[in-house]
This record gives C-alpha cells, structure tokens and sequence, in this order.
C-alpha cells in the first residue's frame, strides 16, 4: 500500500539507453554496472569460502531488478526494513524476503500477514523481526485474520527474534528475555520461530579493523549464550542472521553466523570505503555516483548543481571522483540544491562552468532513496554508455 | 522532463480525508493546516505592512495547491530552484516563477525557454538568476533557438544578476563585475534585465539577532552600491528580490529589497525556531510533523519508526512535539529508518510500543522532498481529522 503506484520511465531516461554518459542531464544517480557486478562477485565468493547465506539488505538500493540479480548470484533473497519495501519487492517479483525489523501497527501487520500468503503461494517465504511480547501477539492476531480470510493453504511466517548485540536500538538482551519470546512464538501455529536476528550496527563503522573485531566478538558471545539458553529447553535455532558491509567478514568465519544481511558492498560508499579495511575483506569498489555540473565559477571555489536534495548527508559530505591527480576537489556543503567545491591535493585549479562532476555519496542507502531511477552505465564514467536505467521500486516506501 | 510523471493518489490517501487522525500510518509528513494558514496571513500581513511583494520559495513546499495558496493570499509567484520545479509548477497551474539559481545545460535552457513561451502565453511571467557572461550566453542561444521554433508571439524572459552578499555560494561580487553582466544581458533582446538577486544564506541561521542585522546591513551596503554604478550608466534596476525566513523582516524594513523570498515560514521548521527572534517578526507556528510510531520499548528508551529516511537531518535532529510535561522526549539519531527517544525535561517516562509521537523536522525543505504527498490536518494533531492530500509535485524534481 504504498502511498503512490509507479509509472512508467519518463521519455527522457527511456531514450537514454544506448546513449553516451555525456547525454545523462544533471544531477542523476548513475550506477557503475561494471564495477557493481564486480562487487557481486566478490560478495558471492566471500558467502561461498565462509559456507554461509547471505540475504542482502534490499533497503540499501530499494530495487526488484537489483534483488533479483542478487538471487541469481547466489543469494538466498532479501532483507528489507519496511513493509512497504517488502510489498515493492514482492510486486516485483522477489519472494523471499525478511522484514529485518519490528513491525506493530495493526494495519501494517495485516499488510504483512497478506503479504505471508502470498508469497508461500509462490513458493516463497516472508520473515519478520519482533522484541516483544506485544508484537508477537499483534503478529499473531493479523496472521490468524488473515488465514481465515483465504482459501488457500494457511500460511506460516518465519519470526527472528531480534537480540541487542550492543547497537542499543531495537531488540531484547540476549540471554532469558529470549528465551521467554520463544515460548510467546511458539504458541501461535501461524509463527515459525525460525532463529535470531542480531544485527551490530553500530560496529559497522568502526574505523579500526581491531575495533570492529573486539565488537562483533563480544556479539558472537551474546549469541552463543542466548542459543545455549533456547537450546536448553529443546528448542532448536535454526539460523542466527546479521552483519552489514563494515563487519561481515568477522560475522562470516565465525562459525556462529549462518546468514549476511550486507547490503551496501553492492555500491560502496564513501564512509564504508573509509573503514580501516580487515586484510579479510574484498576490495569492493565504489559504484554509485552523482554526476553533477559545475553552474558557478570564481577564482577560489566553483559550484555544483548537487546538494543535499540529490545526496544524503548524514555520514559525511560525498567525495569527488578525481580522474586523475590534477581534478582533485574537495566538496563542501552548499545546501539542499548545491555543492561548492574547491581544489585539493596536488590541485589548484578550480573547474569551470559547465563541467561534469562524479561524486561518490558518503551513504548509498539514503542517497538512493532520493531517485526515482538508478541510471546503470557500461564501459566507465568517462566513456561509457548507458546499459540500463534501474528503478527505485521501492523510494519513499517508509510505511 | 522529469524522471517520472505524476500518478493518481493511492487508494489509502484518498480514504483517508475525512479520517481522524489515527488513522494516518506512520510514518507520514502531517501539515496542520490551521497552523499554516495563520503563517500565511502573517507573512501577507509582514509584507502589507512594509509594502513588499512577496514571491515564496517553492523549492520548500514543491507543491502547486500550496503556491497557488501564497498566490490567493497576496504572492506574486513563486521561487524555485530548479528548471524541473519550474515546469512542475507551471504543469499545476502556477504561471510566474523565477529560478533564483544559475542554469547552465543547454538541454536545460531549452526547457526553460520552451516553459517561457509557455507562461507568457498565460499572461505570466518566468524570471532566471545569471552570475556569469557564459551562463547569459548560453541563455540567449536557448530563447532564439525557441523563438524560431515558436509561431506564439515570442517571450522576454526576466534575468536577474546574482550578486554575492555574503553567502560565498553562487553570484557575482558586487560592483563592477555586475555592470558588466548588465550589458551582457540588454545584448539579447529576448533577455530582459530585472534587477538584482540578492539573498544571503548565511544570515539566515545566525541565532542572534543582532549578527543577522549586522549581516543584512553589509548585504544592503553592496546592493545600493552595485545599484548605484547601475544607474549610473543609465539603466534602472527594478527589483532587488531575496531574504529568507531567519531575516526577513531586515530585508523588508531596508528600503532597498522589493521583494521577499522566504518560504519556511509557512511550515517553520525546529532550526528557524531555534533563532533568537527579531521583535519585528512575526511569531510563525510548527505546522508541518513527521507523525511516527513507538515500535520498541525498554527501560532506557524506545525507539520509532521514523529515521532520516522520513526527515532531513542536515539541519539537525527533529524535536518531539510535547503536548504536555510529561510527555517530553529527546530524539536521538537511529538511522535511516528508526529514531531512539529518551524521557527529557519533566518526563521520567519511556513512551510504550503503539505510541503515536509527532516530529518537528530540522529543516523543512529536504523533508519535504522525502515524501510524495503531506497529509492535511484541521482541528489539532490529538483530535482533528483528515482535511486534504496536498501532493509534492516536485519531489525530487532534481534537473
């Protein structure tokens, strides 16, 4: 139920397909599909040596088309953070997906519970995250509403309990407040308790390699505790579910971990790539830019037609893209519509009205969720050409 | 040409005017309607009251229904930033605007000059900002190009020069280098010169009152300088147009500004409110709310289903509206798609999962332009219902 149904692309980025980069209008979101698929196969490879699942979190892009590429490469569907993003993948044609979060308003559970049926009559199957009693019920009532409202096979839901590892967010403490949401799972036939979800946030960006190390240690001891706990009374966990792009090497080998919810690897974005990098970790490339041009020059700074409306801001300003040491820029904040950028590095020359711009966005999540469309280009940024435009199925989608 | 063109509302947004309140699934971008409507009158009064025009930024609200508000309530048009903006508020109906920005594409430049011939046939006006030879040029070749393609009586278009007043974004320096844009632009005859852009970003964040009248006296200093050398090659200069919310009331009491351009204080966002107020402005209300629900709760804090996916946080943190003592929160930074509330003032009291909370947003604008639609509200955010759906027509409207 998202609050406006797609259209179909504008003319414009319809009749860009097969066109020069040079033909892309500015500010747009462009993906480097070269670059991206690169990324993937690390990603794949990393899931493969570890013989672990990975679920990429699909909140990262928002796309069918690119979750969809993901399960061909091996994926075994996604995780999202909205129902509304799960209705968008479903549409889409994605039909495992975990909701890898708490979801409480009665209307949004029925949507969730509508959402349960039909994918298991795909062959699907829908997950969600709950840390409360109350959820769990909610839950429970809107899945027992719905199988009686549907001819077709009940539907039974996967339910992850989710354990605070130390982000101090959402999520129970590890240990007997779990242990006591199993039992609440289970006394409902419509739920599966079907693992843990214990996702560390905020180890995510930690710039020491050690640090990261020392967070997601303490975490694998908060689960083995919890699953001893579950364990003890009979209870088997099937899968303990986690790690974004900054720690999942050390979630991968830990031999706790059983699935990788990463998402942001696919694209890189700045703050990622300023990570300390674990020697562990593939070299995952940036593949997500703003082209942007110049509309403004004067002898010490020029100014961009990107802003805050076109990139996210919240884990720091985007980088320049510098082609080669003499384009080195330094791009300061100018606001929702504009980006002031001034010479760095061995650079002193400030870019002139009219000139193309690739910026690297500091956040890849919030700054697609701007677009409506990814623009995908092949053969570079500086000769390539447009291969595919990539909608943002899923923008906006924040019910 | 935007990405996308506009489609009907759902389904949902359309059952729900008429609706209490409750109804409204979180998260979601509320406008209090009667709160807006008092802005409005006050600022029709402000600009009365010191003989002003007033032409509202729309790159706030993006919406055509609330410009064509402004319009009924005394505006002479709107602001907008950008060409695609512009074509979204001429598509519902708004037929004078100026994009008080620098346009430099040449496939940008036609659209403009395609929308001016456009207006003009509806007896309106389009107006743009220079601050450069190049960018004049450039214009004048896109208005002939569409003089010739025309067979309506050809458009004049209002170009006025940017001049920096302090801001150190776009524009020319005061003085000289504006004389010479002058007669660059009276080269074209399908380029009217209209005067002088002249708004100072920086001023309007200054929280004491007294540093943003020093900084609107120097702005004025330079504008009646450049003035000066202006007229005194003969050639008048009609308007000087700028101002923002966080000054307005400098601007409009300086003798030398015709025209405001302010557009937050119709919404009047937590960072304006934040500013020691001037005595000679008007006291503006909140009337625009993020309304969010509790999904988590423990000892500590909870945590809701709003992050900055649903608010701009480059202005800082939304506030949580109190309607009591007790019901005080902080908000604290969760992420793209949570915030984590903490008790604060009076309050000892962790809100509980269902819970309805209702945001003050940082900053109005890139708020704004998260959501597809604003939901509408009269009689108060506890108890009123559901007035109107005012769609974002230029969300994300970028190029």
């Amino acid at each position: 139920m998202n609050p406006t149904t797609k259209t179909p692309l504008s003319d414009y980025l319809r009749h860009l397909v097969g066109q020069s980069v040079n033909a892309i209008d500015t500010p747009a979101l462009v993906v480097d599909i070269d670059a991206m698929l690169r990324n993937l196969g690390r990603m794949a490879e990393l899931a493969r040596k570890h013989d672990v699942r990975w679920r990429p979190h699909a909140k990262m892009h928002k796309s069918a088309t690119l979750a969809k590429l993901q399960i061909q490469a091996g994926a075994v569907g996604v995780c999202v953070q909205k129902t509304a993003e799960a209705e968008a993948m479903v549409a889409g044609g994605v039909y495992n997906v975990f909701i890898s979060n708490e979801v409480i308003a009665q209307s949004k559970l029925s949507r969730v519970a509508a959402l349960a049926h039909r994918v298991v009559g795909e062959h699907g199957q829908l997950a969600i995250a709950v840390d409360s009693p109350e959820g769990i019920s909610r839950l429970a009532v809107a899945m027992n509403e719905a199988r009686a409202g549907t001819g077709t096979a009940a539907a039974v839901i996967d339910v992850f309990i989710e354990i605070d590892v130390g982000q101090g967010r959402c999520g129970v403490a590890p240990g007997k407040a779990a242990v006591a949401l199993v039992h609440e799972i289970r006394k409902h036939p419509a739920l599966r308790f079907a693992g843990l979800h214990a996702y560390h946030g905020k180890a995510q960006h930690l710039r020491s390699a050690r640090q990261r190390r020392e967070m997601i240690a303490m975490a694998v001891d908060d689960i083995v505790y919890t699953r001893k706990l579950i364990e003890a009374e009979g209870i088997p966990v099937d899968l303990i579910t986690g790690a974004g792009t900054g720690s999942m090497v050390l979630e991968a080998s830990s031999g706790v971990y059983g699935e990788l919810q990463a998402g942001s690897f696919l694209f890189m974005d700045a703050d990622y790539a300023a990570n300390e990098r674990d020697p562990a970790q593939p070299q995952f490339e940036h593949a997500l830019f703003v082209k942007t041009q110049v509309i403004s020059s004067r002898d010490d700074h020029a100014v961009c037609d990107a802003g805050h409306k076109s990139h996210a801001i919240d884990s720091g300003l985007p980088k320049v893209h510098a082609f080669d040491a003499e384009s080195e820029l330094e791009f300061f904040n100018g606001g929702d519509e504009h980006g002031i950028l001034k010479p760095a590095g061995a650079s002193r020359r400030v870019p002139a009205i009219g000139r193309m711009l690739w910026l690297i966005p500091g956040h890849c999540d919030p700054t697609v969720n701007l677009h409506d469309a990814m623009i995908g280009v092949t053969g570079g940024l500086r000769n390539g050409i447009v291969d595919r435009i990539i909608r943002v199925d899923a923008r906006g989608a924040l019910t």
